[in-house]
């Protein structure tokens, strides 16, 4: 593996490697991830052109924390402005001396395009590109399942949401089918494309259809900065018909696990109470991202 | 002690241990803070919501001369734009595996309500919460009163300016009081609230009144950013009534020292000749905040 | 060897030694450029009033490959809009306990007044003043040019476009007469002031007349964002008399090195085929800037 553009490019023995380095990378207790020096003296660079700063902050941390040195670049107001390509700004990056780069951009593909422009010992990592894929995402919400439930095969996954728009959703489809998991993906008929049942996924439009058969239930966010006007269901009706609260959670199946990439809308996808009660993982995901970006970045700067 | 939220919590063995411990933490000469190792392998974050690049750089400075690594979290534009709440960004900062959050907000209280939600072994700092407390500000000012003057009990200490909305004037009178100063504050009628008394303070609406009995005179800014135009004495009149200029130095007791929190409005508060001049802490103020930083930092941190 | 202001101030030793050195820190390889413990324990500060990504990070890198800690200072929204100045931002940053601060400013000579005013054992370093200099590209031209051709003295380099607002030329200029080459600047009337002949370079304002004597052309970036409309030749204008393009190269002297100060306009100061050709060192300058500022950094930090 030499850079991490999608989970769609994994095999499941790749999966299962990353997820297996990532538990190494857990400490013992909350909060005491140990230092290391994996990465001394690399350079990682974080190229993002979307305004991210939780992913943005958890890559960063997750290279110091493995000795690395760190670049930030928030394009925007900068070279960018100033009229430079995109292959160029990676390009002056990659001259300044970086092992790695993470990159988020609005255009699916942009990181396979640094991977194919940039010289051979420079890893790229796919921080979110467009609606096409987010795997450190997709790799952080499997970690949590397999933490939580103990497997990933033979689980059944409800993603929830905007499934069109999500590369979340994406990521998590192709990880999750290639460790033999089934995955129904539920939202309004606005919101699921068709086309997305060749991927390999069932199809459902009616949260509590599903309710009694998932083990897990990733809850999209809703991407209200994306919706426009008209298109889509009222914030009321998408947390009548897809919000998940106490009344569903006891129609749900026993010992659900509840999985939300964050930042939530409190009240939309998930009521406060639930959120906050012992079915959600919510705040583990955020630590187990820590853990995988760190499995990522050492797997693919050591191999370099 | 566990977190730092106000100065009004801390007793005067407190205060005396952490400006001990800061000594500790000043070079033996002007920039030769030595880096230590106490926080090797935590995390300390910074969660700014106002805009303050010199607060922000103090502690971030103070944290990594000791070791630790660095989060900067400075919502707007970011989660928070995307519906987040306030202690949602916190613990999902939290979850990121961090030993101590630096907060600042424009709510007072804020930093004692994620005290109350953060996990047991996160650390929470004030650094500013809405006209509240400044708790390291105050500590600092009277550091360099300390290290000026030889002693904080039994000196008159004037605070001068806008008092109403002061979080710094709120952590020195708290302070200073506890550890047996006399404190008088002086202002315009419409910035220094008669309820202030309640504190334990000597109220005062004339500069020239208190000039001869003050050790020390802490110049507070005027933060024309927050003033409504008509309300206040215009910047000509506050500066006659009560900037600090060489002809009321002559009139000021001898020995008199001068601080200001920065960043100072030369001409308004105090003219550049006395800012510049030997009664005046002003940047050993600065340095002396680094000091004081990095002793909160490790004895919250240290003790986790 | 105190500050490095500026490449005028220079003598062509100092020139040399600080080329010397700048190849001690570049890598057996790209990306190699390894970690070293020069400035352990130093603080370095970034204070930069204009926008520039690309230098900040190059600077900042520079500092923590040598073992530094750093701080970023990019007033605007922060001390500078609550009206302090810039001496005053300056002597706060200082009474962090910093050893050098690197400045960029919009107002020539602002780096020398800090030099006056920051206490004696401070380094200052310009990273851009105005049209007055900006030393480290200066220096890295200079370094690509010796480490591409071998020597300096005795080329003839063409220095290209906006002569009159860009500091890349002077510091070019200075740099390169003290080591004996020969300088031509070249532009439209518009855009190279006669006075620079003083400086003791050729003034042409046709490129092809001197594309054949030429060892090295360094094509200025144009800063569309300075320029006024109906000042200028348009765009077209320029690109058709001073834009390097295959044509052009075919006339040019064998051997040729082409330099560029990013960000490039491609299709306007050159074309894509030959941005990307092997006479371009445009690459090769970004990874050399790294190596400099190192030189420089150790250099003066080391001394201090």
């Amino acid at each position: 593996m030499k850079h991490l553009l999608g989970l769609e490019d994994l095999s499941a023995a790749d999966l299962t490697a990353l997820l297996d380095a990532a538990e190494g990378y857990l400490g013992v207790g909350y909060g005491a991830v140990p230092k290391r020096d994996d990465l001394k003296g690399k350079v990682i660079a974080n190229l993002f052109y979307e305004n991210s700063t939780r992913t943005r902050v958890s890559f960063g941390l997750a290279a110091r924390r493995l000795g690395a040195d760190t670049l930030d670049f928030t394009p925007g107001g900068s070279s960018t402005s100033k009229g430079e390509t995109f292959i160029d700004t990676a390009r002056n990056i990659e001259a300044m001396g970086i092992d790695a780069v993470v990159v988020r951009h609005s255009s699916p593909g942009a990181p396979h395009v640094l991977a194919r422009h940039l010289r051979p010992h420079v890893r790229v990592v796919n921080a979110g590109d467009g609606a096409h894929e987010h795997p450190t995402q997709g790799l952080l919400d499997i970690f949590t399942v397999r933490k939580r439930l103990g497997r990933v095969a033979g689980l059944t996954v409800g993603l929830v949401g905007d499934i069109a728009h999500s590369r979340v959703a994406r990521s998590n489809i192709h990880g999750l089918l290639k460790l033999g998991a089934k995955v129904i993906v539920c939202g309004p008929t606005t919101l699921v494309p068709p086309e997305v049942a060749a991927l390999g996924v069932e199809i459902a439009h009616n949260l509590d259809d599903i309710l009694p058969t998932c083990d897990v239930l990733n809850l999209l966010r809703i991407q209200f900065e994306r919706q426009r006007s008209g298109l889509f269901p009222s914030i009321r009706e998408y947390r009548l018909l897809f919000g998940m609260d106490g009344d569903r959670m006891t129609r749900a199946k026993p010992g659900v696990l509840l999985l939300a990439p964050g930042p939530i809308n409190r009240g939309v996808e998930i009521t406060p109470d639930v959120a906050d009660g012992p079915a959600s993982a919510i705040l583990d995901q955020v630590t187990h991202g820590l853990a995988v970006r760190m499995a990522v970045l050492s797997k693919l700067c050591r191999a370099a």
